[in-house]
């Protein structure tokens, strides 16, 4: 069934929700723990995620719910709530104001309602399969780009690639950056940069390892504002993707990006 | 002579106009254009420097002011006002707020006061040699560090090393993040990350190629909160220092810091 205006409203208040847990922590000594893996998260990721799944389950008790911290829980419908609370932990840990909540409502498979919110400096951005993408309400476009030499990229961190993927990074860097390093790529951002492309701030965000929750709510978010988001090898991001993220903001720049992308490692073939 | 209330209220004056002065052209897409270097800078770089050049020659047309975007002008005073409009205009340029505006009064050379302003989110960070730097008004501390190994490390990009210093920056990462890519730097942020660490979020930012103007202002917002700037060798900055920096929220580190960024290197030459 379509996104109706009771899921648009749920999308809202589940995002208002987390950004009133989360407030409270950021900057916060107590914020900040280790799990064994070595990922920073907070009591404020926890916190966050088990208001919005509280919300959802009295109000879709059918749906499923997949959820950063908190796993799944299989539904009876077609629909998935997917849940990052905090897309962004480093940022988050060291108070940088440009982390975000990701929330996608997810029908058979397909995002269709993205919401990328930042509850500090209380920005908005909600995409919707089929209508343009918004920003703290008003609608927002990607910008054009003429020419992948010269357009900004933006990734987090160049050690989230692994090794037989940077390569292939390397070669999106040189392209776009023509070997000066100050036009070099942007980093940090985690999901603050897929808001900031919808917007026509910046071109490109190239990533890997991500999950179905790193991604789900960014893609009728992009999409709705004119960009395009894939995997390495152009093809749409699924549930199964392996995690090799593309966002574009110039649909007609896919063939040189991924053109960047994979001539590298033809060279470094030779 | 020391620096005086009315030293301080000028540098206050001087951030409050270059905010105005910066603030209409976030996210204006009239804001970008390209210098020869190809690094961005905006009218909003130029304009606000051009008006803390004015309150300076208004007020103090003795002394000597270093600007980023208008060069040098010299003065018969021990002082001088080192001045960047916009210390990361890439992260301006993308619609981040975590740039700032970078004001110093420095007297016979050293750096007697700093402020690093961020103009979007209205945060102020203040460093007066021999008194405790505050943040919007509040005295901070920089934090403990009991070990280098999971300390939280930031720099702005790693492509802004140059090949010589990469060993040693890779040292300094390593002994960080103990090999978890999710522990490793935190990227993106310039003079923000100082800020950060002056109020005890993040342990240690280690730059290269860094102007006078780029750190000038830094020195009393991190020594005056508790935390400890050098350069590579453990040496104090000057006026003369080659550009590589460290910010070390913990005094008590300056030696591991050093010999994680020293060690690389001997390994590499055996």
């Amino acid at each position: 069934m379509p996104v109706t205006q009771a899921d648009i409203d749920l999308a809202h208040r589940l995002a208002d929700a987390a950004g009133t847990a989360i407030r409270p922590y950021f900057r916060s000594a107590h914020g900040v723990e280790l799990k064994a893996d070595h990922s920073p998260v907070t009591r404020a990721d926890r916190e966050a995620e088990a208001v919005m799944r509280k919300l959802i389950e009295a109000e879709r008790s059918g749906d499923g719910i997949v959820g950063e911290e908190y796993g799944i829980k299989d539904g009876v419908t077609a629909r998935q709530w997917v849940l990052d609370p905090i897309d962004g932990t480093r940022s988050f840990t060291v108070g940088r104001a440009i982390f975000g909540t990701l929330i996608a409502l997810v029908e058979d498979g397909w995002p269709v309602l993205g919401v990328i919110d930042q509850p500090i400096q209380r920005e908005r951005w909600v995409g919707i399969a089929g209508r343009p993408t918004t920003f703290n309400g008003a609608p927002i476009r990607t910008r054009a780009c003429p020419a992948v030499a010269g357009a900004i990229l933006a990734t987090t961190s160049p050690h989230l690639f692994a090794d037989d993927d940077v390569p292939h990074y390397l070669g999106l860097v040189a392209a776009v950056s023509g070997g000066h390093a100050r036009q070099g790529p942007v980093y940090g951002g985690d999901c603050y940069n897929y808001g900031l492309l919808a917007s026509g701030h910046l071109d490109i965000v190239c990533e890997s390892g991500l999950q179905l929750y790193d991604y789900a709510a960014l893609v009728p978010v992009v999409e709705g504002a004119g960009g395009r988001m894939c995997d390495w090898n152009g093809d749409p991001l699924t549930a199964t993707s392996a995690g090799h993220v593309l966002a574009i903001g110039d649909p007609a720049r896919t063939d040189d990006v991924l053109e960047a992308l994979h001539g590298t490692t033809e060279i470094h073939d030779r």
